[in-house]
């Protein structure tokens, strides 16, 4: 997934002109190039501009895609569901069935695995999360009466992941990622004998922030876990599972629940599915797909925090969709904003850092971020020194359990949100504020 | 609230016929009398109906009053909110302004005092108490860690409330309804001596299900409260405040949040509204109102939980209704389709059951239901000759924690569902079979 930096990479006369290498040069050099740079640096701020690639956000052009939904509902809409309940009313609360199927299919399962709720993927696991802290999960003792209780956590990976485990005092260890998946022998080991590890956070494909698609062989390797406790789940957030960038090559993972059944663990995963960045962020619906075991233990619940959810959005979500298929033709739309800026992504770092082994960084095939890489120690600098040329980032450390990138190193690059033109002028600004992060670091060490 | 039995009701000439006062029957003619209502019995189950009076959902032509909300939003529509915010996307964790302004409004209060979730209000109660139980009120320690934790609740009441109490293990406390409230000598009397208590389910506006609307100095009572436990809140389920029946007679009452602020504790009041039942049942919008510390406690969890509740929606019910006033004229539309609804049930009552001193029933201005009584230890039997009947009512005992009615006496009738003529079947069963029930009593005690 992380490209190795070229040799000579494909630089043009320029960049050559100024591709130095910060490790043959003298401290005079590097200190003349660091004043370079901090010239370049000061022109900049001067600007007084306000960027944002902070966030994993659809911009407005993908936002436009959608409108034809609000179309879909009017006063004299069908509003009876296809088994003639009434969806203005209360009722109906593991969702319609059409939403259902629409769902299962999008997720690969099948609808009687499938709970809709209201927008939101993460409260979803939050829930399940906090149900399993206080209640337990299938019967089994409540965790927040263990003396201690541990998730793995591949890293680099999503902040709010994390924010929901450290919220509840669980103990989050680190799971290095590799070019296909998460080290899986560290999470065998941890996860077949040590019973206090009772989940995993994944995002099987275009992980965040790395963009990696998890290999058929690590899939498989997660439906054969024997785990040491019972209670142990993997939280399976494959939030971009149809958000390629390129549909001619596209990356198809095994289904995992499937897979877990066949290998005589049915309940060991909980699989989330979310149409916030299909249709609009925060107004979409978002479900669950699981056993029907998990998901007699989950109603349970269920049924006491509320009636039901908003099935109003589910039918405006089915009818406008309609199945499988219109959500792949929706998703092309998207992708075709997209792939630009993503294509913009790997040019502008190539020719501000190519060819110098500053940095390395990943070239996602779908989801919502790049990866990147600084030389160990310079991750909080550069983002703090872009900050004051006004370009926002994620926080470096966000996509480490508590924040910590023991590195120093990681940096997600979030393009989605931001015109190309935005997006440009942040990468050029970004690029030197690696190399002059970079100089520093050289010249303290020097 | 609850009428006296007239010793002499308007009775026409076919009901005083078969008025009898079971005390003074002999038990051969209660015999005779059992035998007449049985063959009546049978002739309703001979029927086959399937009617159902059980729960607090609107019926069709309420929900139809809110179609034009639909017409709202459309693939032109200005998506941005007033300030400026492009509703489809990620963002305005605690709601829109327009839409805190139009809640405020509804909810007798400011927008700075308003969260907007999605459509479900016991959702917000269930995330209250459930956050309470694991984090703790702003900063006191988590109710997990109490050795007890108490609620009160006044009976009978809402049993999706004490369900939610339940589920955490918290140790309820009945406190009797009275004409004008709760008991507040009871209610001070634990509040301010005993530390492990730390909540109350009210409904203060046409109470659920006795439609008790609390007096001025009820309400006064309340504010004056000094808790023994610093993290005591009154959960204040305001879901009738605008569903009033008649338009002409509002029974206005004191607000609370600001009641409690003028007492020096105003952090003691989480108040609740919802459109559930104004609009769409479960795909509205749903409200906290509380003070500004409370409101910063409650956000530190919200974002752990969400990134966002669901804008479109808001601004579907902002635009749609505008501001109180047209909340109001919509209510009255409301009233009108209700209002002939209770005023059937006081009529089949009066006319099935009145002057036999075998019931007592709430005539209430507003809400959804009507409270009714029979002879102690008949509830449980009323309700199970109605289901053989083909007529479902709420399980006796479900308006008391626990399901435990000790003297088996309160059952909860939900009108607004049914149509006239299938709430008039329903009655006319119900009250044969309060009648059955009764002599079967008297013949028993013998």
């Amino acid at each position: 997934m992380f490209q190795a930096v070229p040799a000579e990479g494909p630089l043009d006369l320029f960049i050559q002109e100024h591709q130095m290498d910060y490790r043959r040069m003298t401290k005079e050099e590097l200190k003349d190039e660091k004043k370079r740079l901090e010239k370049q640096y000061r022109d900049y701020q001067a600007l007084g501009l306000k960027l944002d690639i902070s966030r994993g956000k659809p911009c407005r052009e993908q936002l436009d895609l959608s409108m034809g939904m609000l179309d879909v509902l009017d006063s004299d809409m069908e509003y009876l569901s296809e088994n003639g309940l009434d969806t203005r009313n209360y009722g109906a609360l593991t969702g319609l069935p059409e939403t259902k199927r629409l769902m299962a299919h999008v997720m690969e399962t099948q609808p009687e695995n499938v709970i809709i709720f209201c927008d939101s993927s993460l409260n979803i696991m939050f829930d399940l999360v906090s149900k399993s802290w206080s209640h337990g999960v299938m019967g089994h003792t409540p965790w927040y009466r263990l003396p201690e209780v541990k998730f793995l956590c591949p890293v680099p990976g999503y902040d709010r992941h994390f924010a929901i485990t450290e919220y509840f005092g669980i103990q989050m260890v680190n799971i290095p990622m590799k070019e296909d998946g998460p080290d899986m022998d560290l999470v065998r080991q941890y996860v077949e004998n040590d019973e206090s590890v009772k989940g995993i956070w994944c995002v099987p494909k275009y992980s965040n922030p790395t963009g990696t698609v998890y290999s058929d062989e690590t899939v498989e390797r997660f439906a054969r876990l024997k785990p040491a406790a019972p209670d142990f789940r993997i939280y399976w957030d494959n939030a971009y599972n149809v958000h390629h960038l390129d549909f001619e090559h596209i990356r198809v993972i095994p289904e995992l629940l499937e897979l877990c059944r066949e290998n005589g663990h049915p309940d060991m995963v909980y699989k989330f599915g979310s149409f916030s960045k299909i249709s609009f962020s925060g107004s979409s619906i978002a479900a669950l797909a699981t056993s029907e075991e998990n998901i007699a233990d989950v109603v349970k619940t269920m049924g006491i925090q509320t009636i039901g959810h908003n099935k109003i959005n589910q039918l405006l979500h089915t009818r406008f969709f309609k199945n499988a298929e219109g959500v792949m033709e929706h998703m092309k739309k998207h992708a075709a904003i997209l792939k630009p800026k993503f294509d913009l992504v790997q040019k502008s770092l190539e020719e501000g850092l190519g060819g110098q082994s500053l940095a390395t960084w990943s070239k996602p095939e779908g989801g919502y971020f790049v990866s990147f890489n600084t030389m160990p120690g310079c991750a909080k600098r550069v983002v703090a020194l872009v900050k004051g040329a006004g370009v926002v980032m994620t926080g470096a450390g966000a996509t480490y359990p508590y924040g910590k990138d023991e590195e120093d190193s990681n940096i997600r690059i979030a393009p989605t949100f931001a015109s190309l033109s935005e997006l440009e002028k942040a990468l050029e600004i970004f690029c030197v504020c690696v190399k002059l992060a970079s100089v520093e670091k050289f010249l303290n060490e020097g």
